[in-house]
């Protein structure tokens, strides 16, 4: 039995590829080829276009697949949402669908866009967002390049945005978010209902969100002599349960824990500070909580 | 006053831009713009996806623009062609748009698309195609890879092909041919009318053309003794008139001509048994007839 | 003292250098040299063709090598083995030398080449198989692209193939394997007698297959409940001691294993279900058993 | 409150972003940018050509910055060195500013070069060292690629060197040496006197020698029985104190232990030969002792 | 005798081999040497930073140089201009060296520098046109990136600009311009008395003249019949001497013109409606006057 | 009738292209393809080693080829040479194949080679050499990097030089010259017999030796007054019968000279001198005398 799984071709590719080798799964695929092999005999892996995924996972060509919020949308797609995964983005801000005008536009707000043209690659999660609205507006499918279709030749675009500095680059406004946006990691719903296919889908899920997991952490370890352990307990965050074990023949005790990157730059001199020796800080490929 | 011309952004753009330039308009644009400044006062260049000009030409965005028939039929864009070009491909082959099936289907003829599911770029030009024809599929917009979908996503598929070399690696068979289709130069109905943007229009063509016939044509030059002009005369191509000067002090002429290039490897040979003497070949810029 | 080693130059060259970093040595060549410096007094090393590498191993002017086992035959070297690597390929399956026909060829086996003309770059290899197989052929030595020679230029060629894909392009077909190939680590007799250089040779051994071993593992670790320490171990390979130690203060173990990669996928959802908490993964640089 | 931060621009950029990326700094920048942006909001980073860094600091226009000895002194800045950071260099030799002849020239010291003619980029500090040693020169200022200058425009040279690979190549013979430099975390005097700036200074210190060092080291774990404990802690280098922690249900002990990799080539092998089992290594992020 | 000849390494380089190898010289250059071959045995090149060639040219270590008038000045060279020659940029419009400002900032003009921190290049040059301007400011040598310096480190800058966009994409607004400079071809004043080095100089110049001239001109041919010479005449620009010879056996002539790129298309079409035949453009490797 | 060609595929391959293109022949190759398409259905062009091709052409397995001189003696191949073709070359100096040494080794002469080993790519030639001097000594083929292998692998080499300069880099000192090597269009004997083919390869060889002789000639074009003319003849180099016309309405002749590109740098200075007026150089792409 096999799962059949569509992941995105093209800019997202090598970062997904990563995301699986990191958790445990190879992806091998020739240059010009849409299907790559997989060292796991269970899964069966196709490149397309992330626009296409939802609908073909939709309609039961693929059990399952990668795709963002945003497409699934944008084809109606009855699915199962299995994961939510944060990858290949370069800021921790989530990817936004807006609507954007010339900065000198006066439009202001949604309502001001009646009777305006708007171009969009999502048409139709442009069209309920304006429907729901009241707004009645002409909205037309852009090929790309959206963001320079303001002012000549659209009044107003619908477009993705992650930092804003393209839209802010081409001197656009952004007058209101239609949605965010994250990779979803999806289902078939027959597929779902398949007990061995569920299973699959969910060790996936919790291989992928263990190694995206461990890429925001650090496994840190030091020893501490037994008289200073309580004052260093106190500094590690409260919620983080460390692995305390005796040394032999002495009365230091090794201390281990994972903990958040970002904490790691505050805590390592304070620890240093409150007596914690032989600090040393790895790396982690996958934390299952 | 200025002519607002569209030329495709992408995999064409150098090709463009170097015919372009050859035809005396120089276009420098920087990495990620759409405005390309142009040594032309008279015109006024964006840049945009092949597969939108014609609509924004249709209405009257742009006065003109460059882009394929194919996509002109597909925006159902009421337009003035202008120019035909060739261009930018690899043989003399004209581009065409056909339906393909895998190798071993069992749809030999378009009659068996019947109920079928095709995917392709041109949901209109196909649907057109296959209603014309009496056929009832169902036909999606493919976002890319349209090529690989036969068979595991699709029945058929309606794709553009130059040599048919994408189509025999993905194991395809072609069953019928929708349109062929080059290149166009092509104006709003509004704008030809103009008379100012009309010569601007015939001009640019008149330089284009000029550019792309000087691409198979050379310039040859010999010089021939008196009693052997006829000779010489008799060999070169019929239709073409070449210009013959006596030389000062001498029974000798030059004789010099423009010819196709493909026709020079047989005659140079040729001339040099029947007599010509100092043949040179030199390349040419532009060629009006 | 030195050891005189030959490494391969070319496509194999940087995974050769990575696998000697991972094991602890570090080589840095300018580009064009052959003489790269590493971190290591004793240690010479040459990059060579890794053709040529069995020859002067076996002729003493280096005391060890990196080469294929195809071409330690095709040198009728006569070298001590000292460690099988596996390193630097795209599949698990080894290296075959293989004879191969065209798809149409009425060549069915070995027997059918009586005659025949068969390119090849492992000339010697190839006429020994031949021989073995009372096949009398005309073997010539083959400079390059030698699988596009069937079938204009020879009838069969013998072939270095890994996955059969390149194999597959030109339209050929296997009719033999002659032999199965991975790199060896090689020394020359007299040098393996040296106790010094043996003794170089050995650990060496240990460092680079160390090296390789940890690239298909991994390290885990959790912290289990005592009472479900049991159900735990019987989940974890058999074979595989886990590091058990008691935590401080509490009646929680950490365990700890190294594991294939390969078993992860499977391992970590048990795991987690059997009552394993902060599973934690992370990259090994050596595994010693 | 923000410390302001001058980091080195062009060839050292990479390495730089490396490793504060690995003290847990992300700094990412659009290409030609000089505003890095990072995930700390107490730091504000400009980057520059490292030649100007110390000249910056010393004015208070940036509170801190690396670069080399040999800017700070061409630059007289009045500076505090906060940390000496060794990285971003081939081999382990120090950077040194040499003076250099062409190889047949009769300069064969310092005092010859009375009345000669010196190109270098650090005027100041190579007027300094000929003032010390009584030695009247013209020291001009070369713009880049110093080490051609001699013997057609110059008589000597005072250049940076690595290797000393560069002055080979040119022919070029070393005479003196005027400093050895390595890269400084370097503050200004009232940024150091501020009670926060420091500690933030002093924490950055820490995290970054603690990733450097860590480059340079790896962990070793390894189980041993109890008997053979003694032989094994004798085996380790006296000055680290392993980490050792009893087995549950065993009498083997797990003897964990930070090492330079250097040293680990010799230890394995040895380890192994002593009784240990299961020995694995890991590599490091940070290491504070 | 050979002429020494200082041209510049870096950015310049190419365009400059370029130029040469249309004036007829051929220089090769291993990539990391100095001294390129040329197919000249009367030459002899080096390559060197553009800002150190005057200086050299100044001091008789070479004969003559390729630089900026910007770097003649700032060297304070004293030398012989022996040609003009524009080439490399990317638009013809000339080089300037302008003081710049933040676009906020209160300085208004060259006045409010008093006082006043600029960063430049050109510390001499600018230096100077402040005095003459009675302005008293501190000028600080900048190693490059001067354009992001303003405002944080200085007040204003001295920047080379050629289309401003630099300026101002880093929101920069100039107050004045200090000089305008293009590529000089300038010679010592011993060289330039020799009177074999001179000519060697003064043939120099006129093939790259002849170079660059050609770059924007092209040969035009046509047939005309002779009662429609005057027509076609009057509509060649006048300054021009059309070459007009008399075909043979035939009331045609054949109007052989060399015209500026810029005027053809404007040409063309005109020629072709006034009754001109067969016009051919091509193209034009050197023009001399 | 097809004429079956065979031409170097790798670091000629694209060289080789550019002269076929200039002569009139179009090949496109798809990148890992060894059968080019060409715009001459007459010929049939295999790609491959030049090493291999004269022992294809020599048994008609094709019917003529382009390799080495030396390719074609180490082929003890029996075929016809049609045409010497230099191109592809970075100086005029023939290509030569040598004896090299170290150059402190004590090997002066070929007679000190008597039983020394010698590493070459050209067995055969290298051994031929040697017994017709009366040398005997062991040669061993080397799979390339030839010039790195003395003096630690062998005493000498026989490698291909140009330039010499990859000896000087290696320290090598050449003792003598076995062959001086240029490439030759070659024929097989039996389809040099072909009149169809023999026909087809001498227009082929006139195509591109019209190409190559064109690469190092342009055109030159000059009006001159009557009065003058006989001085210009003066100048122009005699074996040059220069195209006269008499222009309209004038006394001014047009003078027409096709030239060696080298003689141009010394000509257009002396015919502006000798009153040529508006003189203008074009480029050529055959030159046929």
């Amino acid at each position: 039995m096999k799962l059949r799984l569509g992941l995105p071709k093209g800019s997202l590719q090598e970062a997904t590829f990563q995301l699986f080798k990191q958790a445990g799964f190879e992806l091998t695929v020739r240059s010009r080829s849409y299907f790559p092999s997989v060292n796991d005999p269970e899964l069966e892996v196709v490149l397309m276009r992330a626009q296409e995924i939802p609908r073909y996972v939709h309609e039961g060509v693929l059990d399952a697949g990668l795709s963002g919020l945003d497409w699934i949308l944008e084809n109606e797609a009855d699915v199962v949402e299995v994961a939510d995964l944060v990858y290949a983005k370069s800021t921790p801000n989530p990817i936004r669908l807006v609507i954007a005008v010339a900065n000198d536009s006066n439009i202001k707000s949604v309502s001001d866009l009646n009777g305006k043209r708007i171009a969009t690659e999502l048409v139709r999660v442009t069209q309920k967002f304006l429907r729901e609205n009241g707004v009645n507006a002409y909205v037309e499918y852009s090929y790309g390049a959206t963001e320079v279709k303001v002012p000549h030749l659209v009044d107003a675009i619908a477009d993705i945005t992650e930092t804003g500095s393209s839209l802010k680059a081409n001197n656009l406004r952004v007058i209101a978010t239609i949605l965010e946006s994250t990779t979803k990691l999806h289902a078939n719903k027959e597929s779902w209902n398949d007990p061995w296919k569920r299973e699959k889908l969910q060790n996936l899920a919790v291989l992928l969100q263990g190694a995206l997991r461990a890429r925001a952490r650090v496994g840190l370890k030091m020893n501490v002599p037994g008289d200073r352990l309580d004052t260093i307990l106190a500094i590690l965050p409260a919620m983080k349960q460390p692995t305390i074990s005796q040394l032999v023949n002495s009365d230091w005790v090794a201390v281990e824990v994972i903990l958040e990157e970002r904490q790691v730059r505050d805590l390592i001199p304070a620890l240093k500070r409150a007596g914690a020796h032989d600090i040393i800080e790895y790396p982690l490929t996958k934390v299952i909580p």
